[in-house]
């Protein structure tokens, strides 16, 4: 059986053991060729190829329902089901997602992105197959990391309520994004198959205790307490308490064992959950021995793991860990805090300073408990710097509102990834936060157009103590040559003049100030010289000064990497619609859709984003 | 000790049980009469009466943090707390909060409002004292309701990690808000304080049996038996599985046990999580056998529990649950979904229908999940209906937009309690949804200005199936008598003119309607005849019929009521600012601040939410 000509999982079902190991190396030389050539998720996806193998083997899909969480690690899903041509055309323009997509095949019955929702979804699907007595199954697959995710216990306490039957995968590999922190991942680090065994020893001991000395009720406190010493090495009782009848650990990279244990647990009808434990980075050493490193990777070498483009610069990720290691070292209130993504956000080097260390938590995966954690800090005067992406904040929203912007708390939001995030495509996509954020009271929201301006904003930050405080910057390597070092706090709600001109007035918010640039160029070709203005702030507006310079201009444009829909655009339409005499509103940024996947440059073109997109609305409107 | 006397926690230090048992009592009566004369949180906070006095007597607050989870039961600590005299100004304007509020009290050291924060906040309150080498207590009283919320999971998870000391009391009532559905409460429920008892007996027994059989192994095993065998009956192992020391259950009304453990486990340097059962309602009869008519109830006759003011009219929240009781039993695809509120959000009658029972699913506090696990449902062909305040609804924001809208499907939100909500006050307004969700792609949006209207949205709602649809409303009563029995589907996105006027054009969302018309009495005084528009859709918008209209009109006035920052007004300034010739508007809603507590009209009267405001802004203008 060749991998090329599987053009559905039904093509498996007759396979042998040996047919389907062979398989297996099959898929990681294509996983590896795919992520080498043209980067993505490695480790994870390496990590779940016999599972994914299994499932397609036990289990009939796409009757049978198969739910990825987060969906990174679902490659070897997506080879299984028809989808071996177009994979390499994964994350690109045109091409087939990096995740699970209903759009895309019927195998999807649930698109992924975000962790923790399958277990919601799944018994969705479950509480929906028995009300119209439909016979299939439902799995979900989730990852350890995933479990710190707070709607999965949401989901665990209703699915015993709702008695509904279908069977969750727990994919241990003791990492999620950054390695996995806190209880759970404690819970299942003291694993491994083989105590299961040293359990039924243990068992064998205490029955041999003659029946004569009390036999009888040590049986029956030994059947009690076998569960339950199982739980002092297994997370059995956890899930019991849930109504979950827990199965493993078993070996994620055997086959054999892993059908077996789906065969027998397929009919039960209950709630099942098997722990499997996988290995990220399966097959390619050197993702085993750097798991978090080759989670997301570039195009590399396979022989050595070089990167094939060396970044010719320094990311914003990390002149903003650089920028914060420097203030925390100044100042010892500053507490830095992610959600599994320390090293996504930065904040690794922060984590690795002995003086700034003690002040650095990961929560986990717990977008929510992460900003009230930090409304908590706020309030016993610490500066608490919560770094999550513009996307997975959305899951912070009501926290936000109600835990700090309503406390009026000073706790720093920094939010990377924000904007169009490229081949991650309409998941990652950091398309509302201006637009979430500018609605909350007492906030304040700031976009830097260049380094030098992202470190003044991260010191401003740092500074302002009456309430919560926002910095929001993409997915980039820095422009600038020269760094200063030196920092200047920026007053609150001001912007800054660019360059002064007439007719048209340009403001562009963050990094995408350099398109106002470019369109300026265009315009000038046409005998306009614009106003530029660098926003700075999206919230509060200096509403004043900008409408002086309206009342000079005949148009004025918005230029933002976010949804023209509530976002900068929007607060300027507000100052100008209420206006008597006002100058006509050309506002550009992210479509009221959702963007899909490819590099940032070709999606930004596309959508109008660039000097001559800018320049030709202006133009159209003049 | 007189309760009136009582000016801090300082005074009731040296009371002897029965003094603190008598000031039990007094404080009964406080809550009784404060809550007969004005209405309140009932049930709550007559069950937590000596748990408050036991916290105060042996935590030296305000040094010691005491954080109350939702904080509609701190009724007890607020009198306790100098708070005495404004007791009786509780919930109205000018007066105190109902619930616990940093800016009221140093005895509040974090404000709540909506559940499953404490763990968060108590966690950062103990981070930050370990950092500055403070050394106080922090105590945060949760109650099994709480406990589903998913942040409570994500707070023990984090917190096992970081190995701080604090106190969890989890307040056992066996309700949240309705009773409290799923597996912890299953799990409380097989509890009482006898269990605890016939495990020291169980544990006799194996200690009687001699040493020469084995007793030293027996003994070993005994004792992780001993802890596991709790497990069967308690909710110990759960909690040691995050490294929670569990302690309980104790009687909630007993004085003495409440301090004897409070003390005994004050200075453990672990996490403690003392469990009390309380009784929801204790010391009010009518209540105790009622907790959930009980819980928010308006002013009543103690003597006999009825209510001082019949409500004239049934309320929006009844008329949303009979229309869809009716089309529920049409359509047996719709499913009734909501987060611990189901009578909160008028589900209930179907949930006691047998024709629709079996389609309502209270999923406990889960916001979140109730989102996904709608959008499962979805998947499958369902039509699911999420019935959340609005206010809570934020909690799902993240799920919203990633796995209801991303996916395109077409799951009913229905909004209760949008708009100022009166004495809840700022954590229960329901001020932003339509800034929030109108930023979302896909998301069509609508507010009915009558009962009829909202029974054709409710229709339209359930008919749409190319997307996500909401339906917000006001906490009221009806106002309309007659409620017309046959359905029309309204078409999406289009406004209703209610009467053609010139020079000004009113556009009402939702019932506010009534406050245009108004509006144009008092306009019409003065000459003006406006054109009156409901809104009906916030989203899409016919822009065309829109910019049409607005050409014909030197002013527009938008009128919501929700934020003005992003809101409807902000959806038609979007139009006009990029008009050429585009009339003046003027946006009148909610302001970008936080708006205390009051009753609706008075609040919405100081806002200039009136027919004189609103008409005195458009004259301001012209």
């Amino acid at each position: 059986m060749k991998l090329e000509s599987i053009s559905s999982p039904k093509d498996i079902k007759e396979c042998k053991i040996e047919e389907l190991e062979a398989l297996a190396e099959e898929i990681r030389t294509a996983i590896l060729r795919q992520v080498s050539e043209h980067g993505g998720h490695l480790s994870s996806s390496l990590g779940t190829v016999e599972l994914a193998i299994a499932l397609h083997y036990v289990y009939d899909t796409p009757k049978d329902i198969l739910i990825w969480d987060v969906g990174h690690q679902a490659y070897a899903h997506k080879l299984l089901t028809g989808r071996y041509e177009k994979f390499f055309t994964m994350r690109q323009r045109g091409g087939i997602s990096g995740f699970p997509k209903r759009s895309e095949s019927i195998y999807d019955p649930f698109g992924t992105g975000h962790a923790s929702t399958s277990i919601s979804a799944a018994l969705g699907f479950a509480v929906a197959r028995d009300i119209i007595q439909k016979k299939n199954h439902v799995v979900a697959v989730i990852g350890d990391g995933s479990m710190t995710g707070g709607m999965v216990f949401e989901a665990l306490n209703n699915s015993r309520h709702t008695k509904k039957n279908f069977t969750i995968i727990l994919n241990d590999n003791k990492m999620s994004i950054s390695p996995s922190v806190g209880a759970l991942s404690k819970l299942f680090s003291n694993l491994s198959v083989k105590h299961s065994h040293s359990l039924e020893e243990i068992g064998k001991f205490l029955r041999s205790i003659p029946e004569h000395i009390g036999g009888g009720k040590l049986r029956e406190f030994m059947e009690s307490g076998k569960l339950a010493l199982e739980n002092m090495v297994s997370p059995g009782q956890f899930f019991r308490d849930f109504n979950v009848r827990y199965f493993g650990p078993f070996d994620g990279h055997n086959l054999q064992e892993l059908i077996d244990t789906l065969n027998g647990i397929k009919e039960l009808p209950e709630i099942c959950l098997v722990h499997v434990l996988t290995q990220k980075g399966k097959g390619y050493e050197l993702a085993t021995t750097n798991p978090t490193k080759w989670h997301g990777a570039d195009p590399f070498h396979i022989e050595d793991g070089t990167v094939v483009v060396e970044k010719p610069r320094p990311t914003l990720t990390s002149i903003f860990g650089k920028t914060l290691l420097t203030l925390a070292k100044q100042d010892k209130k500053i507490i830095g805090i992610s959600a599994a993504m320390l090293d996504g956000c930065g904040l690794n080097i922060l984590k690795e300073d002995p003086e700034t260390s003690d002040r650095i938590f990961d929560v986990g995966i717990a977008e929510e408990h992460a900003v009230t954690f930090a409304a908590g800090l706020a309030c016993e005067g610490f500066t608490p710097v919560v770094a999550i992406y513009s996307t997975f904040l959305q899951r912070a929203y009501d926290q936000i509102i109600h835990d700090v912007a309503l406390q009026n708390l000073p706790v720093v939001f920094i939010l990377d990834r924000a904007g169009l995030v490229g081949s991650d495509g309409p998941t990652h996509h950091g398309a509302l936060d201006l637009s979430y954020l500018r609605t909350i009271p007492n906030m304040v929201i700031m976009a830097p157009s260049d380094e030098n301006e992202m470190r003044n904003m991260i010191y401003t930050a740092t500074q302002y103590k009456e309430g919560p405080i926002a910095l929001r910057y993409p997915r980039a390597v820095t422009y600038t040559n020269e760094i200063r070092t030196e920092f200047s706090a920026l007053p609150i709600g001001t912007f800054r003049v660019v360059s002064k001109g007439s007719k048209v007035l340009l403001i562009g918010v963050g990094f995408v100030l350099a398109k106002c640039l470019d369109a300026a160029g265009v315009l000038e070709k046409n005998g306009i010289k614009p106003t530029i203005i660098d926003a700075r702030f999206i919230k509060p507006l200096d509403i004043k000064a900008y409408q002086a310079l309206f009342k000079e201009h005949q148009v004025v444009a918005t230029v933002e990497d976010n949804s023209t829909t509530g976002g900068f655009g929007s607060a300027i339409a507000e100052i100008i619609a209420e206006m008597k005499q006002a100058p006509c509103l050309v506002r550009i940024g992210l479509p009221d859709s959702f963007v899909e996947q490819g590099e940032i440059d070709e999606l930004r073109e596309t959508l109008g984003f660039s000097g001559n997109g800018i320049a030709s609305k202006i133009l159209e409107v003049l």
